[in-house]
């Protein structure tokens, strides 16, 4: 098992269609793409500077969106995560 | 359902008209040209560092001026949507 | 109406006359040039870290002096304003 | 009049002589020139975190040195200004 | 023995082997690599802006994950530590 | 006389041997080389977030080391000062 | 006697041999490689927002490592010293 610290988070990537309905890729590349994934874990929240521990709002088995590039990849016993920091996640879906 | 997080909103994008009433694009591209959004949802709001969370100025049905070029866009459910921090909200209209 | 956010607020920008008396362009282009503007809107403050909200000293209706380049302009109706946040703000005439 | 905002203040330029008692001028151009300026108004003051807020040091007619290149300069009712923070004072004279 | 300060930890590196199941290296050099560590000795904590300690959460005895790059190699008594700050941990094992 | 605000403080500079015992100059060029200073005033303190002030830990008639290239050189009454801020100062001698 | 101010201490370097067990530099010349000290002198402490001061970790006379290129040298009657904050020491040896 992988136990994240404070305010990250472990996800398994979710794949996403690039196109559109029509079959076309946007071509809105300026633009940072979102990912998805799915909520494995969860830290143990941040310390404010008052000394108490603010729970993430994001949740085990949550499926969230979070913006391309952040994060760092993670194999462990054969399977690949992504560990986040919850600032980087931008909503969690359903 | 996309649920932000904290202090980020989501909001669908309204187009605004780029030209002035005679139909002339208007030269002033040293400036940021603000965008107009209809805001779908809201986070929980933000945390201070006494542990008290702020709720957000701006609520769901908003329409709003946000600085271009901020936020990142999601697609889900085949709908487009723009996912912001409260502090690129410029204004709210009406 | 547009109402701004936080420590935001919103001017019309005034036409400040660029020469000197005796209409010679005064070349002190090292300095960054000010701006005047009429306060037509203002935000609801900033939230300070024990959760108070700290009321800006700007009030609607002041002729304020700007940094030029900050803030964003934005048209509506037909007309056009500038949205900074207070700490662009240098000085309150009158 | 020009009230300035928070922990600005105004001040009126003066003129310093950059030469030495001997005429020549002092080399030692690798170091940031001060110069001196009279205020004649001074902010509100800063809004600390805990709510309240600190008087400047600063007084109306202190004559100070601040660090060139700081602060904005501006012309009103035919005379010129420097809008600085109190931060860019490095000393009061006398 | 070494003694970390603060939010220090000091670990001795575990072989991580960079092949997949079927001896292929993967190509995602994009992504920064995580490595793994053995906890050998942590700091006293982190001191809060209200005076009060925050213990790690990482114990001695752990194995955990770390960004690759982060931390400064020590060589003490013939064998080689990393020593990290506990933000640069990514999770725990097991 | 010159007052110093905050958390800063004036010095007159000491003449330090750049030479070695025999005279050598020591060609440790690649280290930022710190001078001596003698304090001739010391600012009101810096303003805590809860509004105390702290006393500068420096006092005046003091012989400080400083870090070479910080601080602001002020001509006065023909005396050449340096003015620094308490964090530039690295040590008190004797 | 050299004092240092706040969160410093002052160390004189002890030498340490680069090689490994058998003569051979070690090429990890991509890590910053760490260097050892004597602690001869600590500051008063680091002045926290609710205005108490926190004692450093180190002491007079610990052993410390320390990041390289880190701190500032100073010569003290004929002896040389490095001034370093307590946050550039790694660890506290033995």
């Amino acid at each position: 098992m992988l136990r994240p610290l404070g305010d990250r988070i472990i996800i398994e990537l979710v794949e996403v269609e690039e196109k559109s309905q029509f079959g076309i890729v946007l071509p809105d590349s300026a633009k940072e793409k979102p990912q998805e994934g799915k909520v494995v874990a969860v830290g143990t929240g941040r310390v404010l500077d008052n000394g108490t521990r603010v729970e993430l709002e994001v949740k085990e088995g949550d499926t969230i969106i979070f913006s391309k590039y952040s994060g760092t990849e993670v194999k462990y016993e054969g399977k690949e995560y992504l560990i986040l920091r919850e600032t980087d996640v931008l909503a969690i879906l359903g």
